[in-house]
């Protein structure tokens, strides 16, 4: 167990076990990314709807991409020990897949600075589905968002991470 | 169709299909709940380590439910075309699934007033579940957040709702 | 001069000339609306980069909108001495005017409560003029926005109010 | 076009149109101020009683000052693609022109980032003109801001850019 | 121990003794008061500095009368278990007391709702007091905050309740 | 009397006694430590409740802690002058104190950047002690926060201050 991590390797509890945020100062600013992805899934009749949004009227995914940029940006203020971050770039996409009637969001999130940017990825990921959610709600309250994980991170001193979990798996 | 609802049937946008803030004047103030609810699921000795949590130390899902009840408040800043609401209550649950080295956040919330709490008790399951994704981190970064859904909401206009979903299907 | 203003008129001053946030116990519960308007000019070239947004691509427009709903529902935190308010309703048009090479932003704003909604419509429609300089900056640093005002309000104790500048002057 | 504006120029749209924070990770932080500035038109009486306003009470326009220094701060919540940037300066300064009874609002913002600072610049011009309005509309609702712009900008890749609006127009 | 409280009489924990957001959707809305005080004692030059101040320059209390009104608004963004509030009244004033080297902060709120002011009061009177701080710190870093508690609050089903303690101690 | 401080030392007020968010722009990116603490006193029924919450329910503190942390990342939306800074550290310390019947909160933060962090300690303790408040009123509506202080601070130009108060005078 490194010094890091006094708490069962929960680096979020100091060596009293009481919750704190972690010490980055020592830490480089270094360039990091970070990819998450979930999905939610629809009645197809509801699919068929978002895939219509278009031509300058109903757009919900590109209502579901500002609300997930957005998000990105307040992470720290929703994420009780998550450090303040300056985010270098958030881009935002969605699949849809019709074979499982579902749309899948995709962020990458980086930064130059002490720590990791993946709950900020996860962040604005659960929050572009949860803006889908919302404005299809009024046709499909069933809806059910899944599979929202990290994919993949970059930089910083644990450096690569890539997720394992076969993507098939996720539609 | 009705008159609420010009753009196949999604209320957000409005006769143009243009988004909007949908007019709810006349809507009556009533008395309304919605629980939602979703998982994590993890490593079975991530597991452990947040049941050996207490609140003396190391209290993850403790932290959890204070960011959860914390973001429900700020669903119509996340959420863009939300209407803001006064809640009345909100309780948020984990259960410890070992089976499925999962665990599940349930969340309800109330309100007087003239919309639904859906997307206020969804925001809170997701926030819930990203601040045990953040705690954690640390030593497992593969968890993955599914089965996020509103289980079941009641009054307003459209009354009673209640998910058909097995709920064994959530673990 | 009327009890509600001791300071010339100004109600946000109380009886010793310090700044309050009125008292508005004692107002009713009643339905208020505003609309507010301003516009943006620009280069021609500009406002024809705008005008081929769609919502699949390049939606200039559409975002604006996004970002001036969510700014109505953060007026109280922005202007220090105006009530929080639960906005039942927020409509957000633009009009492009060739004539003029500018755009047009228009927003309605509504509430059943104690306090009018001109500050919110008016909030409105600053971030969603802001929204189009920061969206086409990159092209266009001397975009000007210009007219910016509530157009008419009704309810509330001072009923109805429309200005009386001639829509011709504003673009 | 640059490689960093796929779309007819516009860099907050990325290389399929859709929106996104840009990229700024390999941008080198400079020392970055800009000026922006703008006017609220008002009666002859309104105005009067701002300029009284002095003498430890009825300060519209101290007032005004502070929500415009607190509203620099939110810009990046506001401003949907707008990096968050943390602000080394922010000076607002009010003049009171009698000829066109208006108030010109003027802010400087500096920092040291990747990113300019026109947008912190114009959103805390249009919340002091907007908080002037707040506060003396009780005796004024056919109040006007207009000549909202930025005056010019220095530091950055992009380098010096001064407006050519002759400031005679401004009031 | 009534069915409110079960645990130990504090109604911010449930049955289980994990925190919730309690429910109060069966209050009654009145017309709820709170009286919050407190002050900060800084060196004799230090108030003198403060006293010099006027609308017109240095007006530090101008300043902390607007923090403090603000911070009101943000009350249950900032108390994990408060319930949101829609404040009709916040009146804050300074009293200089040079026997005691001293300003007390004194703030009012008013709302017609479900649950007390008490906490808009208090959160208001400590920003107030922390603006002061950080408008003074450069010239006296040792300035002390104290007796800050609530003076009274009337409404509610708790109905009246003034404060015991001699006001003679505060200072 | 240096260059930074025109206004009777006063550095939040510039050289015409107008209030800005002063020029950092040239201070160096140094390691910054502020120690700040402050206590609330109670009945001993009320210590003693908050004494037993451990043990996985009713953990007053535990919530406590959180709200401090995160309102310390709130602080400069909060102070109308302070500058954003993002924190490197945030460490909350509760000590109860039966003699005196009170809980002390001590928090230390830390950055690396341009400006101090006292005000962030400073409003993190308070906010600790306002959560302990608001989960304890329904038992102790007498409570008072005391001695919030500024114990001592390292880095920047000014470099180390340390309180020269006898702690003893805390509880």
């Amino acid at each position: 167990m490194t010094t890091e991590a006094p708490n069962s390797g929960l680096t979020h509890f100091n060596q009293t076990g009481q919750a704190h945020m972690v010490d980055v100062a020592e830490k480089k600013d270094t360039h990091r990314t970070a990819i998450a992805a979930g999905n939610i899934r629809m009645k197809p009749e509801t699919l068929a709807i978002i895939q219509q949004g278009s031509a300058k009227k109903g757009d919900v995914l590109g209502i579901a991409r500002i609300a997930a940029i957005m998000a990105a940006k307040r992470t720290s203020d929703l994420i009780p020990l998550c450090h303040p971050l300056a985010l270098t770039r958030v881009n935002v996409d969605f699949n849809i897949a019709e074979k499982t009637s579902s749309v899948q969001c995709i962020v990458q999130v980086e930064t130059v600075g002490k720590t990791g940017v993946e709950m900020e990825a996860l962040t604005a990921t659960q929050i572009g589905l949860l803006t889908i959610y919302d404005m299809c709600k009024a046709v499909d309250r069933g809806m059910v968002m899944s599979d929202i994980r990290v994919m993949e991170k970059h930089g910083g001193k644990s450096g690569d991470w890539i997720s394992l979990i076969d993507d098939a798996g996720e539609n």
